[in-house]
């Protein structure tokens, strides 16, 4: 998965940056992240979801949201507190979590004429 | 690259979210994107970055600055200049562009006593 609901509105909205690195192999892992972009995409508030994963195990998921209401009700869901107790417990070396407030926003895309 | 100074402060600081599809190969890009990594990292205010992209061409990178100026400083440099223009006359098929202010932050390590 890289990207899931690609649009985001014009700012101001939520950027949630997770940045972690996998441990070792772990079959539940990938359909675990699977569901939890599934489940994700459910609750109100959710805008998009973009995520990266070298081949040396690190990774960077962004998730984005209305508001930070939104942000705590994701964080608070009850299954996706058991995924993040098996991250820490099994999947994860080490991440980083951090909130932050998108204030502008640009894209580019070749195949537009005016590449936006 | 997957980390670089991965130390920010406490909050707030600024992030600036790129997230890119590249096109196929092209040699220059692996040397560029280092040099310009080594070059970001000299700019005043620059506190870290962070980036991961997957066998499908879909990268994130994220970078830490102290300011908004920092960010604007960088933007302008005239060898990122160029770099951005090789970016989108070359390497990208599309990119985002969010720049966002860090409100809270939260670490876990695998490997420490308390997990942080």
């Amino acid at each position: 998965m890289s990207r899931y609901a690609d649009t985001t509105p014009e700012p101001p909205y939520y950027a949630v940056i997770f940045t972690s690195q996998r441990r070792g192999g772990d079959a539940d892992y990938e359909a675990t992240a699977e569901r939890m972009v599934e489940l994700a995409a459910r609750q109100a508030g959710f805008l998009a979801v973009e995520s990266s994963r070298g081949a040396d195990g690190f990774g960077i998921t962004v998730s984005y949201w209305a508001s930070l209401a939104a942000i705590a009700a994701w964080k608070a869901d009850v299954e996706h507190l058991r995924a993040q107790a098996l991250g820490r417990s099994d999947w994860y070396a080490n991440y980083d979590l951090r909130v932050a407030r998108v204030e502008r926003a640009y894209t580019f895309d070749a195949a537009a004429p005016d590449g936006e």
